[in-house]
């Protein structure tokens, strides 16, 4: 496992020394500079990462690899930069984010400059074009109705877990769906093969949010970049929440209702140790990763070694 | 003229109805309603209308035709959608702008997805997709560079007309000369032909956008959805402010300095009229429209008189 995990590292280190050679022009400042930040600002390059492993076991050339795996990681880079403007996140990664560093024109227009280099580099790609951007935009516009949902969720008391999954199949789940699936599409992959890996990295990336939710509740503001009581206060749903809130639906109103504000993260936490939340989280999470590990169960003759020690690694993580 | 002109208005209604058929899900309502009232919104549709024309030169078949000039047409859709928040403007085509409608969040992740669906029916195409694809990518970009020197010109009174007509060669002209190129391009064109075709559209983009703001100082709030003296309060260049500043320094910011809020606008006027600045206005965007013409003439073989009669129509246009 540890040699895996410098394995990883290496791909991770890889991916960006590519992001920092991408050809980023000096001026329009007001463009360039902010798209410079961002994109080398850091990040895990999990669904980069995803998409090497994917590639890997199907031998796929290593330039193709890499263009993909980068439209992908330029893709989810578009959608931190909007979404951290509409929910107002100050810090990503341990950095001020571009809209608080600069301004919220900025960041729109660093965003939307992103998404077409993204589209940019992945049609430099010369095998299965067109596939390749029919499967990028389609999952680009289920992201954005996945952060759509999000948005209509913060506040509503009413939002139950099916929602929820939902949700994040959408804004999660597609894309590391679609960095698992965009190398057998390059491949020329069957329709049954490209839909089981898609369906791998979907259930990953759900249970890969629902484990990122429970460890938000035990980070601090400087390694995740934000706190669990700012998103309560903000009315966002966290699968926590929503299990706390269907099972036991008055306690926990009077507990965000009368907690005073510097007890509020305090007694949230307790509420969800006294009350088995957290294995509950703890136990979807793990049926996510092992569905995932499934849909790798039907790949005859691929090595899929790499792909399961992923798996692990994820389901590990601590941070 | 006259019907030529119905013509036009025959091509406009075609692009209106297929915007209105463009299959737009109900839900996700945060991301779909501000989508389907943004692209059913109205506006000139000239930049389809000229897809349409360059086509027609050609012979291209009229269902790529269609699914360019709507990819085209969203795609400027997309970039108002998101320059209206970042220039606080709340009329558009005499309605609400998102942001206005709703908010600055909602409109974000619309022009995102409108972009999206912009590239999701470009990919429809079956032939050249990935030239096509590659082109439209680059005008995106080119154009995120215009509205980037757009707002890093604002308040700088050292821009001169070289600067500004970079500035909407890139925001303006470079959408005009990809509404051109993109039939061309479709229609396996040599090199030359595109730029040819680019280099006609960018030069009618010049003199579309000079006599715009030309335009915007006889016109009132009901028909132009913004005014020229918010627009020179946020410190917007427009090609007249140029020229004011650059021959007449000391008058021009007296005027802007001295004048009471409801006397600015008339005195501007009056300027821009005793300095001759309306008429040299006049005689760049002609400038322009003459070399976009010229440029047409370099088209052995091809039957230019309809875009010829657009360039005509667009020179005269009052509104």
């Amino acid at each position: 496992m540890e040699d895996f995990a410098s394995f990883i590292d290496s791909i991770r280190l890889n991916v960006n020394k590519y992001l920092k050679k991408i050809s980023i022009p000096d001026t329009p400042r007001y463009l360039y500079d902010p798209i410079r930040y961002s994109i080398r600002n850091g990040g895990k390059r999990f669904r980069p990462i995803l998409t090497h492993l994917s590639g890997r076991a199907n031998n796929i050339d290593s330039d193709a690899l890499m263009n993909l795996s980068i439209a992908v990681e330029l893709l989810h880079n578009f959608t931190l930069v909007h979404d951290d403007i509409m929910d107002n996140d100050t810090i990503r990664h341990g950095k001020q984010t571009i809209h608080e560093k600069w301004d919220s024109s900025t960041a729109i227009l660093a965003g939307d400059g992103i998404y077409t280099i993204a589209q940019i580099i992945l049609n430099e790609i010369s095998s299965n074009s067109v596939l390749l951007s029919k499967y990028f935009n389609k999952t680009t516009l289920e992201i954005c109705e996945g952060q759509a949902l999000d948005k209509e969720f913060e506040n509503d008391h009413d939002i139950d877990r099916k929602m929820y999954f939902d949700m994040i199949n959408k804004k999660t789940g597609s894309l590391l769906g679609a960095s698992a699936a965009l190398p057998i599409i390059y491949n020329d992959g069957s329709e049954e093969q490209v839909y089981i890996y898609e369906q791998f990295g979907r259930n990953l990336g759900m249970g890969f949010q629902i484990h990122d939710d429970l460890l938000e509740i035990t980070a601090d503001t400087e390694t995740m970049g934000k706190s669990l009581g700012s998103d309560i206060y903000e009315g966002k749903q966290t699968i926590m929440v929503i299990l706390a809130r269907e099972s036991y639906p008055d306690q926990w109103r009077d507990l965000l209702n009368l907690s005073e504000n510097n007890e509020l993260i305090k007694n949230i936490y307790n509420f969800f140790e006294e009350k088995n939340i957290i294995q509950e989280t703890r136990s979807i999470s793990d049926a996510y990763f092992k569905a995932s590990l499934n849909f790798l169960k039907k790949l005859d003759g691929i090595n899929t070694e790499e792909l399961v020690q992923l798996v692990h690694l994820i389901e590990k993580r601590t941070f």
